[in-house]
């Protein structure tokens, strides 16, 4: 099941070409996907913070179908697509709100790893029971 | 033949795991294509603000290799894969300076649009020129 | 009486230096002016989208005692000091939450004015009556 | 004797009423103050990377005469106004490029400071010699 995280359009965000600056998405994204740990004890912040361990992109893709312009809200559907040994492929799903238009979608290929070394971790049995809940069918 | 645009990471592109943030890369690939637009008379600003003419996203893809940290530089080649009639694929690729070593590589494709109609137009002939005359045979 | 923003340091809001970056105050002062306008029909949206008015800066003082870390949150009570013809002096005061620790305090002088033409236009009656509601005595 | 940044507004800078979002120019300050840097071995960098030294902000002051719009181009002087045992006030005058058109100034109070245990530090010999080279007479 998909964690939400809804969120509106800042003034800032807009562009010279008048909506939502490209590159803007792929911010939202981690923003949901910060949410997307709050469920973990201590969070996103204890996982970076204290243990020093993270989940640094090694493969994206984005497709966009609706601009977005300043006013506009969203609702980001976070899921896991598929989970591997130290591997996560998280998806964000973006609709409008109040109708749900289709906005975007991202897949987010990451590799968990020590932040410090830069080396990669097996995924630990709590953060992988935490994805595996939010493992989506589709 | 590649375009060219060199840059360092900055003090603020650093995010709490202590490399360059992953959303980042695409503002610096925008800022490679708005270098890669140079050649044109009056550049992209004139396309953007006098013409209301752009290259909204409609798909990117991305792949990171080795993380950024504060100080490193880069080089951005920027080249064109594809051409259509109203759509362009660019491709922006990242090496460290002085050494070479790959660091990330991002394909983004466009629609050429009127950004107040948001409406899809064929690519003008002196774009197309200039994109052309940037595409990769790779 | 001030109106309240709640917000917490993101994970791309840190430095080089390892806390939030100087300028990202600035954002977050004008986030919660967005919000301060929520009590106003349509908000901010309307007042800059519809109606092109807005509040230019013209003025800006910014004092910070504590640095922020990713992790920490923080309470902005939004407040105005000052109203005359055209302009308004906003307050900003950052504490920690949840101890309510000084963080920083920030006064922005701006200039309503047309957006389409940047001149000053006298504050109209439901806006006025929204600053007179927040007018802090201290 | 100020050390000269010269930038244009890009693309992503403009928000949505159609200028330079007010907080971008605290950025512009921040890569002046880098550039500023410069001629030290090692640069801001090395000082902050290395050495774990820096200057953390503890008050500014802004004003902003005219509004940027995407493709005006920038002239920012950085210059030092008073050196203290820990403390520097930096001075960062924007003009337009080319006509020289006053745009903005900001007053920018440091406190030299150890990052870890952000903690004053004296300002260290060749670090004060730059500052000193840069102090303005005005």
């Amino acid at each position: 099941m998909a964690v939400i995280y809804e969120r509106a359009v800042r003034f800032e965000e807009i562009d010279a070409a008048g909506i939502m600056f490209f590159a803007r998405y792929f911010h939202w994204c981690h923003e949901a996907m910060e949410r997307f740990f709050d469920e973990l004890p201590g969070g996103y912040v204890e996982l970076i913070m204290k243990k020093r361990l993270g989940f640094p992109a090694v493969h994206m893709t984005g497709d966009w179908k609706t601009p977005l312009r300043y006013g506009d809200a969203v609702r980001i559907e976070t899921s896991v697509v598929t989970i591997g040994t130290t591997s996560t492929t998280f998806r964000y799903v973006f609709t409008k709100i109040p109708d749900g238009a289709y906005v975007a979608k991202f897949e987010h290929v990451t590799v968990f790893s020590n932040l410090d070394a830069m080396t990669k971790r097996p995924i630990p049995t709590d953060v992988r029971a935490l994805l595996e809940a939010h493992r989506t069918s589709g």
